[in-house]
């Protein structure tokens, strides 16, 4: 009989996020009459900018004309949406890359677990906690030894270079769920950790739009020696509101190896490329016309309005849940604010509670891992009514 | 240093669609002049179905408005995709089916190799040959041995139940690249096999829609005792015109396991629901809405319209083949004609003289396997124009 991938009895039965809308889904069933408010799934709320679904309108009617009609694209992307890509996100930080070290996909999430298919099942893979639980399912899938590097509340939740040697090491900045956020010279710690230990590193920065520090570095690549070390993993979702539309890149720079059992440096770009072409076909041509729109002036300038709206909730959550004398992080660089329950409570038994008393659902910290326990996470991706709602029922809640 | 997927070095440099265009552009760069017609990638280009297009623009638009706004949709896809499917392409043809059972996703490819991620490394695998390069490569990427059911010409290219013990094992009906297809009773023989031996049968029918004889099989699960043994690939590429809108499904039926290390039976439905909402985010809700217009009176007349007229071309190009003395099959039930290199020519051989004297692109057969060298693939995608021109070179060509 066929046997089946034994590393999946590894894993926790269903995904964090499966079992909150379990939870509120018998919540609600239980009380029709509630109003719940969602803050827990990053999923975002406002509406795709216009310059983006007339854009996507207009690709797929393209699509019924013999003339303009598009079959297969290439595996890597279409040439329209990299130069767009490599002139915006890249070349105005001042990060030189060329087209072909950039691998369109259909979002950060397929591209956070596939990368791990190109690399050996011995890799030793480090993980910031709390973390987004893709980085350690899916290393758990490859059978993955994984160690964690724990935040901490008494050092902002930021991570610290290991005292251990990873062959791998996700870094998530600024970070879900707790919305810290790396400067250039805590990120160049890293890159300088990696290159001295051969670690390849995975930089998430699916949340680079959210900075607004003009200090605060968006791509690692703006740290020297990073194109040695790093892959970098970005998405359209929360930048332009595409959890929907499924859009995303990873870049691998042609100066990335690792290593083959004889020792021999294997450059990670033909790798990749040999997977995408393999194991994908593309990313859907309307969703990469969309994703180009993005970087169009309309384009660009509706979804900086997007993010602006967003921060707004940040920051009233930010300060309202401050206002109660509850320590929290995050919010300023980032959509998400990462709480400590109050009252000592752990972190489910803070979901039951604020969903029951205050029909407010958010995520519990440990789903992120064990050293997200007593912590919390709020998005800002809700509408501000919503969150202003929200936000008084803490306060009725909470306030003394 | 970081390991790569050391597997990785067994397979061949390059994917062989890419080995064809390379040869195809430096033949067009020594020849700006030439004309070439290809025939040889299975890429679609009669355009997207007006009704198909239409939906996905209207779609595009509703994602600018907040109270039509869409953002994560299930991984396992939309509910009124899976609801059509369940109706169209499988009561109809009476097989009943539960809507857990589909899982909507980017492609068939995605989904051929993905369906591995789940199953054991220690599986013998067995692949019918000529065949879909994605079967064999996504095995050796994953370090399975594979085994080959070589189809011979003597047998008219249809693959035997084969003589040795597989975990498991592919079948594409109608066959990518010989177009030859099975009948229900063949079907049944491997079904049998499949029971008797616990193996896992991954059925690949992308290009059931070009079946016109009444009496062959859609789907596997026409055949009693299917849903114990196999899951089913779909595609809307070749139906609808989707190559560059990526949406497929795969079935994963309830009662299909296979046993973990301790001899358990795991249902494998829990697995790749598992394995898509941890490393997936759902196809485009754009793509998703495409497919469902495609089960509208509208979509499928417009999309039968788009099969008939490909379905000209195969019997044009079959009827010119065998006129010109040359072993050919395939074309009756499916959009590929498989014929036999004239004048004991290898598959390269005759693909450098067919581009060389007719300036034609086809596939050669050697690509799909060493069962395949030999012979050669056209496929019936091209426009009507142009493969009746190639037609005439081929005369030209082969003509005494």
């Amino acid at each position: 009989m066929a046997t089946i991938n034994q590393n999946f009895l590894n894993l926790k039965e269903s995904y964090l996020f499966s079992d909150i809308a379990k939870r509120v889904s018998a919540y609600q069933e239980a009380h029709p009459e509630a109003e719940i408010i969602r803050l827990g799934i990053g999923d975002v709320t406002r509406p795709l900018a216009p310059a983006i679904a007339e854009e996507m309108a207009r690709a797929s009617l393209e699509m019924a004309k013999a003339e303009t009609f598009k079959g297969y694209g290439p595996e890597q992307g279409y040439g329209f949406l990299k130069r767009a890509i490599l002139e915006h996100d890249f070349a105005a930080r001042g990060v030189s890359l060329s087209e072909d070290e950039i691998f369109v996909s259909d979002g950060a999430k397929s591209d956070c677990g596939n990368f791990g298919d190109i690399l050996g099942a011995d890799n030793v893979v480090a993980i910031t906690e709390p973390a987004y639980p893709v980085y350690i399912d899916t290393n758990l899938m490859a059978g993955r030894q994984v160690k964690f590097i724990e935040c901490r509340a008494e050092n902002g939740f930021l991570p610290e270079v290991p005292d251990f040697k990873a062959d791998i090491l996700y870094l998530c900045s600024p970070n879900n769920p707790t919305g810290a956020v790396l400067s250039k010279e805590q990120l160049r710690a890293f890159v300088d950790y990696a290159n001295a230990n051969g670690t390849l590193l995975i930089f998430d920065s699916a949340y680079e739009q959210f900075i607004s520090d003009g200090a605060l570095p968006h791509s690692i690549y703006e740290v020297e020696g990073a194109k040695r070390c790093a892959v970098e993993i970005r998405s359209f979702s929360k930048t332009a509101g595409f959890t929907g539309i499924r859009c995303g890149y990873t870049v691998v720079p042609h100066e990335l190896t690792a290593r083959d059992a004889a020792g021999n440096e294997v450059p990670l770009n033909r790798l990749w490329n040999r997977r995408q072409t393999t194991r994908f076909n593309g990313a859907s041509y309307i969703s990469q016309r969309g994703a180009a729109a993005y970087y169009t002036p309309e384009g660009r300038a509706q979804c900086r309005e997007n993010v602006a709206y967003y921060m707004e909730n940040a920051k009233l959550i930010a300060r309202t849940v401050r206002g109660l004398g509850i320590p929290a992080i995050g919010g300023d660089n980032a959509p998400y604010i990462w709480m400590q329950c109050p009252d000592g409570l752990d972190s489910w038994s803070f979901f039951d509670l604020l969903l029951e008393r205050a029909q407010v659902v958010g995520t519990p910290g440990v789903g992120f891992g064990a050293a997200g326990e007593g912590w919390f996470r709020l998005t800002a991706f809700g509408t501000q009514e919503h969150t202003a709602r929200a936000m008084e029922r803490f306060t009725n809640l909470f306030g003394k």
